[in-house]
Order: structure tokens, then C-alpha cells, then sequence
């Protein structure tokens, strides 16, 4: 079975299998663009959106919106349309789409295409359920993305990421050099990357960081009604003896653990449940969630409005 | 706390309380138009619909659609629409939407408005566990209908369904008169309800009836992986050993059990369970289950589509 | 159909619907009796209480148990057993354990009769969901408990729960006079009901009343992750965006609403919910959850341990 | 991070890290003791059992059991126990229960120690979703197993398997030698596994074959509600518009698909879902309901009965 290559070098072939398994139905995915649109709500914007993309040839084959409000609420839309009977460039058609239609709404708005893979760098520290989700389904052509590089504190999970051709970096993260550390990994990302997945890296990010990457960091982290405050929070959780435990997965930005959600799951337990199982039922949770949150960011499925998100999921 | 009136009488006025907790968001239903529409797909078709409602004045809040194809498939489209904006009258609006969009497109389509909310017969048999919960919604203002009448074989849920102020009807089915009391069913409801809704009604309907209700027939049954054919299924299940258990709402065809499926849903079992109980709790999933088909149906999210459905959910 | 009659007189007969229905298994209830045990763990409880049983001619037809840790831990224990086949007078064998078994263990137990339904009240104030659903199953003899009385702050509910055939009390709860009317509502409740539910009661009960009925009530609230503390949740959870929420049943300690949880589930949402809809789904599932848990602890399927619960659910 | 060692030097060390995340709890691993038995159910039979262990200082760390009728029933019992206080050795511990418990109540029994994880073959055709996760976890420490092999009709997976240091075996089934392939499999298989599971094994096992490992092999194979025979049920599904598509794992019997089914689950689905992605979200099903069942097999927690299983599930 042919295997999508992965890292930089990741336009390789997409093998027979993988399209026929796909959730994404990639066998358009060479002509599919997708436009989402974040404007003040006011009547005639699908009018005028669709029957633009409808002059111009494209063929609209998905379409979500969503209004915050009906009155002086936000606006919210998502399409897909193929490119094939275009009348013009794609470079024309965002110029054009820019002044005629855009502007007049104050759209906040980009378009984007599912030949070009985004690029995803993956950050983790020690535990490797999430990274070998990422990684496994990046092979198998499940998500469409390439994976030019990982980067840890620890040099723990090596061998399991090179196997897969992905470049490895460690960077130790201590006290009295963290800023340093933070600069180096911002340098290697910079411009390398368009996400930024941390799949249970440890370290608090600095807001240098965060604040060069906006949107564009994925977290995942435990969540538990009711919250646990402090350290060791499946053990506080067993001690209250918790029915459900589960997974948040959010955009970072400088409020900890505060940033925009993009999915949630919970999983059922009893008293049966040893502190350690609650840990180990928790990190499948958070594999699950965290897969559906990068595979909706990587569809362009995810709209951040303020603290929230619109996700137009099937 | 002021209630919706049941019965014919159902123009009554909602209370402050029901429309706070309406699912439905109530608000806006006096003023909420609902378009579905069903055609060949081709480019062009929201562009079209949206430019005629924008330029008549309607306001649209809602869109969804689905196509079968993007090759020769069916285009779908659901709209809700507010009114008050509107240049002209309903009457006239339709009109000229017949006339300018629909005929070129070739469309199936229908126009409602929520303020219309649907007359809604149930037929039961002795299990009230779905007739219930029907009653009780629609009493609280959660489902958009009125109940003219209810009509089973047996008179056991008389003061019951009569406690409700709704009308009563008893009508035997036994095999000689069976033509005829399904001819006196018929004139009953013909003409006085929109959707009959089937709550544990155990009689097979005759080919006549279903003729003349089509598409406003919606069953419940139980459901089974693997399937399990005659008498006792729940019994059949429980000497199967299996762990799920579950309910399927469809649409009534003249094929027993395999009209258009609306919605699905199962609960988890063990071998812990009697067959009685199997029963039991297969009893609540057919009650949630016919609970949600019908919410979908009143709020004029189903379009059937040959032998399937397109259900546009929120 | 003939029902269980509700109230005060609730030895009425369960008709043969009803117990063919039920989830309980209710056709050897007049003689399963039931027996709870906490104590510290050591080897050979379970060998000391079967045998114990056995030689006494009780039947075990059911067994239970939880160790919170093999080395010096507490042991739980729930045992089901018949009857009918015993050597001796109940009183006797109770008895007869106390002395011979319980001593030397140093259990915490209590044994109970399914024949013994026990005695529910029902506190509430407006909203009428989880009432309804207690009311109605208690009806349907899916709820081995009568009810002796609803107990509200508010004369709304009224009606609706006279027509059961139960009486309802109205204490308004006004801050000059909140002693008072704890203590009046304490005084109807006190050697009437073994188990009081708060189906959305909106009032704090008194640190007095709340002692005076130790693990003997039972709340339900929503919950969320994460968790929102002040007025309004639901707008709170609306404005952050969550994917999910839920509601977490518990029974009442001086600590406002961290007792001991029974039950927690939750429901998927989206950003195409309202605050209002939120908050209308969480409803429904406050019912089901706050269902589960009252089921579970008139089955004597709970015993707290400290401030959790162990549950022996099926 | 150590690993644990796969293929047949399955006896490496486990790390820290693997116990700390098991939900297996290993920590008590080396002298957990697992007793599975099945006979006529009477009364005593706890006690006897129970005390027979007590006083030969077995230590019962968890009991389950079922009785599948109060009357003229069968019973079913599995316990754990920890064998560090015992007062003979193990063999002679058999021995005597063989003798002094099991003869007098006909019971058939099994006891097994946790440090003998038990050795599993896996068989696969081309679709690694099954294959990959069960190698995964077992690398984990997740699955207490040791995989000495991994058969296959093909060589697509070779590389994949390889990879872990595991034995693969490519073995082409076609018509005119199918029974000598089933031989040399057999050969290959018979003594040095106690578990084969099918991870999308797609071709159909001879007679032969399977009654040479009864109860030792186990399946997985998608479910629908209702059921979709013959060709590319996938497509079936989708052409019926269910809302639900779900996974059978089973015991493989003479009747294809027909054994005592083990664990089942579902997946929600819509009519935005096309035929590839409902293969594959099936796919995703399948992986996870196939892990629970083998999980549980190797744990020990699965008693068949006759077409049916009793599983004591935490």
C-alpha cells in the first residue's frame, strides 16, 4: 500500500486506498477553494457572495452560515465551490472578490484551497497519545495536512517521530533560559508552519509566544464538572468521586487554558475507576477530541469570534 | 404559569415561561417563513433563490443544503426567512417565486410559516410511553402543533388523553371490519390533520390509509443489530446476547417498516438485563426517538428524498 | 390500564402492564430483600456474610462489591437475596447478623425489603421538568416510591400535581421569615418520607434543615467545563462557547452543591444554540440524570463514603 | 521511554511510565490470580467458593457474578485474587478446588494468573485501522499480550509489522488450495497462540479451521440497523439513509457472523455523510470496538454461553 510521505517533503502520491477511505472525500480536493466570511449581519450577503462566485463559474457545493444575532448580530459563512469552470484566475478572483463584494460588507474573510496541505508542527513533552494519533492519521491520508517538524522539551519520543521521516527538535525548556528556549523554537516555526498542534506539551508557552502565533495554536487539556484547580487533577477528580471525565480542546492565547474552545468529549466512569484508570481513560478523550479539533481546523471548519468559535462540522 | 391550550382550540397564547424554554426559539415564529426546495443540482440555484427573497425584502436567517452530487445529483435547500420586511404579500410573494425561480429550476418546493403550527393526530394502541411525551411537549409549548385528536383501538388511555382536553376516538381493527374501520379512521382525519404520528399503534395499517397520507405518516419501532424477524423481539434479542438496543422513526410506505428513516438511536445493554427489561429500556429510546423525528417534521426539517431523508438539524 | 396508585395510599395493586414493564424486575420485589455493608477491608468478608446468609436459607441472587484499595482500604458491599426459603423471622436474622457477623467486621449496614417502597417528597419551584418525570414514573410503577407529598414555594404547580391524587404544600420562602419556613416544612417532612428530591428547587435550604436529613436529599443542578460560577450559567456557557452541557445530581451538604454525586451526564450543542435553547436542552438532561440517581437510590443502589458515592448500578 | 518488548521475547520490562497510564492497573499484575466459573445455579455457591479461598489465605480483590435465572438458572462467577498469602502452592491450590469445590457444584472453571499474558495472532487482509491500534497498545502496555504473529492473505502490511519486531506471515487464499492454506495457518497458529483476532480478515475461515480453536477466535464486522445483506453494505447504508452505522464484535462459530457477540457500538451519521465516509467513520467503529472486546478477553472478563456471552465489564 502506497503511504502519503509525510514531512516537507509531502506532496508525495495519495494511493488509491487512502482516497477510497477518507472522510474528507479528497478526490475533489485538487479543485475544491474555501471561503469563510466573518462580516456584520444585514440582509443580501448570500445574494451577493453567491451569485458573485456564480458569475465567475464557480460550482457551490457546500454552504453553512450561522447569524450571531438578527438584529446587529455578526454574520458567519462558510462555501465550498470548484474551481474547474472558473472564468478567471484564482489570483483575479480574490482581487475581484475583494473589491466588489468585501469591501461593501467589511468582510473579514480569506479563501483558501484543499490542494495546498497545510503545514502543522506538533509540540509535545512526554506523553505520545495524541502525537501518535496526529501522525498515524497524517500517514494513512486521513488529515490533510504535512508534518515538517516536532518539537519537545524531552528527547523521549525521538525515535518513534523519525521513524516516520519527521524532523525531531529538542528543546529543553528550564527557568532560567525559558525566554531563550521560547525565541529558539518561534525561529524554527516561523514561517515554516500555518498550526501549531500541542499535544500535551507540558510547558507553559510565553506570551512572546502565544502572541506571535494568534489563532494558529491548538491545545488540549482535561476538563472535569466540576473543575479541578491545582495540581494532579484526575486524582482531585477520584477523590470526588466524578461519574464523567473529559477533554477541552481550544486555541491558545495569553489566558490560560482561556482560549476559544473548538471541542469537547467526556467519557463515563465509576468508583471502580483507580486514579490512574481515570488518567488513562482521559488521555483516550483527549486523543479523540484533539483529533477532531486539528482535523476542523485543517478543513477550515473553525471561525473564532471573539473568546468562541463557529464550527461548521457535517 | 399560563400553558399552551391543547386541542382545536390551539390558538391559545404562550406564556412568557414556555417561550423562554422553547428549544424552537418562539420568538420569532410569528414572523418566520420556512422554504424547502428540491431540484436537479446545477450552478446557480442559491444565488437565484437568494437574490429573489433579498430583493422582495425577506430577511434570511437560516440556509442549509445538501447535494446529493456534485455530478448530476439533487440540490436541497432549506431557508427560514423573517417577513416583516417583505415588499409585497405571501400570496404574491409565492406567486412570483413559482414563476421566476422555481419553473426554470424545476423545483419541488413548499412555503410555511411557523405561526401555522401543524395539526398533529396520534395513534395508539395500549403503550403510552410515546403518546405521553407527545402530549406533555405540546402541552408545555416544546413542539409547534395541535393535537385535534387522538385515536387508538383500545380505550384504555381514554381519560388519559382527555385530562388533555384533546378529543378521544376509539375505533376496534378486527379482521372482518377491518377495510371499514380504516375507511372510518381516514374520514376522521382527512382533511382535519397535517402528520399523524403512530406512538406504539399495533395494527398494520391497510394500503388504502397509507395511500392517503403520503409522507404524513411517521412510525416508531424498535431496532436491533443484527435485526431479529417475528414474533417477541426483545426476547429474540435477549437470547442473542446483545448490547445494544435501539429505535428507528420512518416515514409510513406501503412496505411495512421501510419507508424514508428519520432518525436512529440505541442504548447499551448487558446480559444483566431480563428481556422485560430490555423492553423497558428499549421503550425510552423509542420515546426519545419518535420525540425527535416529530420535532424535526413540525419544524419542516425533513425533506424525503425517494427512500431516504435529508434532515436538516441544527 | 390500571396504575399504581400514588400518594399516601400507595399499596395499591401494580397491574400486570406495569410490572411487565418495569426495569426493576418487579415480580420478585415482595420478597427480595436487599442488604448494604461498609467496613473496613480485610480477607474474608464476602466468605462471612454469604455463609452467614446461606445457613440462614436466604437465597443470593445478586452481589456487589468494591474495595477502595487492597491494602487498607474500605470494603462495600450490596447483596440481593430471596426470602422466602429463610430459617427465621426477619427481626431474627437481622439480629442474629448484627451479632454474629457485623461485630467482629465492625460493618456500617442496613438491610431493606423491595416490598418497602419508600416514602418520597418533592420540593420544587417553577420550572416542572423533573417534577413531571418523577410524577409520571412513579405513576407508570417504573419508581419503587410513593409520595407522600410535593412541597413548593410557589402556588404554580399546583394543579398539576392535585390531579395525581397528591397533596402539595406551598411554604413561600421569604428572607424575614426563612427559619420559619424551613422549620414549618421540616415539620411536615420529619418521619414522613425516607428520601426528599429537589426537582429544581430554587431556594439555599438552611444549614438546620439540611442536617436534620442526612443523605437523605437528593439535588440536581446543571454543570458545565468549565464550570461558571454567578447568575445566569447558561448565558455564561452561551457566551463562552462551550460544546457541551450538563447536569450533576448530588446528594445536599452545608456545602452548597459539592455533596456526594450520584449521576452526571451531559449534551452535545453549538454555536446555532441560543442561551434559551441551551438552557432547554440542559433541562432535559437535569431530568434524565436526576431520573438515573433518585432510581438508583431507591433501588439502595448508593452508599456514600465520606464525599463520594459508590454506585452499584446494572 | 522503555517499551514493552513485543513479538515472542514478550517478557521485557515494563516502564514506569506504561504502569502509571494502564488502566489495567499492572501494578498488582504479578499476583493477580483470575477465577472464571459457570454452573447450575443453587444456593451456596458464593460461600463455598469464598471460603474455600479465605482459608487457604486468597486474598478476593473483586467479585462479580450473574445468575441468569433465580430459578433453575445458571450461574456465572468471575473473581480476582491476590496470591501472596496463600498456603500452598498454586498447582495445589487447583487441585483442591477441583476436588473440594468445582466436583460438587458441576462447575466448569478456569483459573489464570495476570503475569501470563496470554499469546494473541493477529489475522489481516489490507485495512491495518484494526491492526495498527491492537499493535499499538499492546507496544503501550495498554493490552496484556504477547503477538508472536501476525497472518495475512497479503503482503501490503509486511513493513508495518515488521517494524515492531513481529513475525509476519503472508499466507494467499485462493480457491483451488484454500483448505491447504487453512492447514498451514493452523499449523502455524496451533500451540503457540490462545487468542486470534480477525482485524479485518476478509476472507471466510473453513470449517476446519475454526472448530480447531473454538472460542478462540474473535471477529469484528460492521453492523446497521436494520441489517444489509450481500455486497458493499457500506453503500447499502447510505442508499437507506441511516442515521446510525455501527460494529459487531464477535466470537467466529460455524455460522458466519452468528457467535456470541462480545461488544457492539454505534456512530452517528447524516446525509452529509457519503459512502467512502461512512466506510470510513465504520472504520473508526470497528477499532474501538474490536480493542474493548479483545481487552476484555484477555483480561479474563468474558464467559460464553452457549450463543451468548456474560462479560463483567468495570
Amino acid at each position: 500500500m502506497n503511504r502519503v510521505m509525510l514531512g516537507q517533503s509531502g506532496e508525495g502520491n495519495i494511493s488509491a486506498d487512502s482516497i477510497q477511505n477518507s472522510p474528507q472525500g479528497l478526490d475533489n480536493a485538487a479543485t475544491t477553494a474555501r471561503l469563510l466570511i466573518t462580516c456584520p449581519d444585514q440582509p443580501g450577503i448570500i445574494s451577493a457572495v453567491s451569485t458573485f462566485l456564480y458569475h465567475h463559474g464557480a460550482n457551490i457545493t457546500d454552504l453553512d452560515q450561522h447569524s450571531s444575532d438578527t438584529q446587529g448580530g455578526k454574520f458567519f459563512l462558510r462555501l465550498e465551490f470548484q474551481t474547474p469552470g472558473l472564468d478567471c484566475s484564482l489570483e483575479a478572483l480574490e482581487k475581484n472578490f475583494a473589491a466588489r463584494v468585501a469591501k461593501g460588507y467589511q468582510m473579514d474573510w480569506r479563501l483558501s484551497y484543499a490542494r495546498d496541505k497545510k503545514r502543522m508542527a506538533i509540540m509535545v513533552s512526554r506523553h505520545d497519545h495524541g502525537l501518535m494519533e496526529l501522525l498515524w492519521r497524517t500517514m494513512r491520508g486521513d488529515l490533510p495536512a504535512v508534518i515538517p517538524m516536532v518539537i519537545s522539551n524531552h528527547e523521549d519520543l525521538r525515535s518513534e517521530v523519525e521513524r516516520f521521516g519527521i524532523a525531531y527538535h529538542c528543546v529543553p525548556v528550564v527557568a532560567e533560559t525559558k525566554e531563550q528556549a521560547y525565541a529558539q523554537m518561534a525561529d524554527l516555526l516561523d514561517g515554516q508552519v500555518d498550526i501549531i498542534v500541542l499535544a500535551r506539551y507540558m510547558q507553559i508557552l510565553s506570551p512572546t509566544f502565544v502572541q506571535r502565533f494568534p489563532q494558529q495554536i491548538i491545545n488540549i487539556h482535561h476538563s472535569f464538572l466540576p473543575a479541578f484547580v491545582g495540581a494532579d487533577p484526575y486524582r482531585q477528580a477520584w477523590e470526588r468521586g466524578v461519574k464523567l471525565i473529559g477533554a477541552t480542546s481550544h486555541y491558545v492565547t495569553d489566558e490560560l487554558d482561556q482560549g476559544p474552545i473548538i471541542e469537547q468529549n467526556v467519557h463515563r466512569v465509576s468508583h471502580r475507576h483507580s486514579a490512574a484508570e481515570l488518567k488513562a481513560l482521559g488521555q483516550d478523550v483527549e486523543r479523540n477530541v484533539l483529533l477532531r479539533a486539528v482535523t476542523w481546523h485543517l478543513e477550515d471548519r473553525v471561525i473564532v469570534d471573539g473568546n468562541k468559535t463557529v464550527v461548521f462540522v457535517k
